[in-house]
């Protein structure tokens, strides 16, 4: 029997995503599933659906009053270090444009955690290049070749077409989870039930 | 020692409390914490925060898909009968002045969750005043009462009141939940978090 597979989609900018990429891994390990790490760009989901040009969290005090404190809870319940960054949201496509490209290389889902890390503990700035090289290399990867591959053309089409398949899959934020079966999951405290959902769709019968 | 209390702040118009109102009891009796019950109305939230003059989930076509769906899940794994109302979101004004004007009746409890069943399980108008007559009569309480007290000026204010509570709380969405230190939870997925902190913050020593 193939080992189900869970789609994790994330936006390098987002709060609750930092959470869910530092606990998918021992999750799904738990639950014997492997994971497709997705990156893709909220920004043009939330323009396109929703017309806005900003977090929702800076367009509507409330809410982002709620997201700092909620993260920071949630961070801590975890055992997570969480620093609120000094700027919101960041550029997340040079990473994600990374991450594209490397996708299978050893290094690359550290350095997923890493890019996370440097947002919301080191409050670094994830759009810049040099920054983005200096992650490449703590994780052990060539920075000069993972730069080169994430601005190819090729490279940029693969996110750009990543980003048009989470719409046609139904997402409007990160992180998000889709299984195999088509189901949705939307937000790092829902990354439990997709998980489960993605077990259990994988141990049904197989159709008649 | 007094019992720690917790305030649950609930629009009947909102999908997502009605399983936090159909749990909610249960799960505070295990923790020995007491329940606020909070009618408040998100309508005036909504506008005066974001601009909105209708739900969130009917403005973006995206997040109401996928609404739909999970709170279908949520129920599913609580036991819950759940059904997708022909109308949404229906005006539980006329409900949430029951509430105010009944609390402390001993049917006022069963009140709110017979509504809430009348709009997400039976598919019934609860903006509508001989809809909400039939349901304080199915509770046992005494609807031509109820109905002149939830009209009274008093109550409309205390409702209003209420409201501008919800808001200087930091309320923007329902359910929501407040404990007796201030901290702010929103969503029927954070009901056990807001249950767990009200508990732990009543531990607490007392300030020197």
């Amino acid at each position: 029997m193939t080992r189900p597979r869970l789609e994790f989609w994330f936006e390098f900018a987002s709060t609750y995503s930092y959470p869910a990429a530092m606990r998918i891994e021992a999750a799904a390990q738990k639950a014997d599933i492997g994971i497709a790490w997705r990156p893709f760009l909220l920004g043009p989901l939330l323009k396109s659906q929703q017309g806005l040009t900003d977090s929702p969290f800076n367009l509507v005090a409330e809410k982002g009053a709620y997201m700092w404190r909620d993260v920071a809870r949630i961070c801590a319940s975890y055992g997570l270090e969480f620093k609120k960054p000094s700027a919101f949201p960041r550029n997340g496509l040079a990473a994600a444009r990374i991450v594209q490209a490397t996708l299978g290389e050893d290094w690359t889902l550290d350095f997923i955690k890493t890019v996370y890390r440097a947002n919301f503990v080191r409050d670094l700035d994830i759009g810049d290049p040099g920054m983005l090289a200096a992650c490449v290399i703590e994780v052990g990867g060539d920075p000069v070749a993972a730069l080169a591959a994430a601005e190819t053309r090729q490279t940029k089409q693969a996110l750009r077409d990543a980003t048009v398949e989470a719409a046609r899959k139904g997402l409007f934020g990160s992180p998000s989870f889709v299984t195999e079966d088509g189901e949705l999951f939307w937000g790092n405290d829902r990354l439990d039930d997709a998980i489960a959902w993605a077990a259990k769709a994988a141990n049904r019968p197989p159709e008649p």
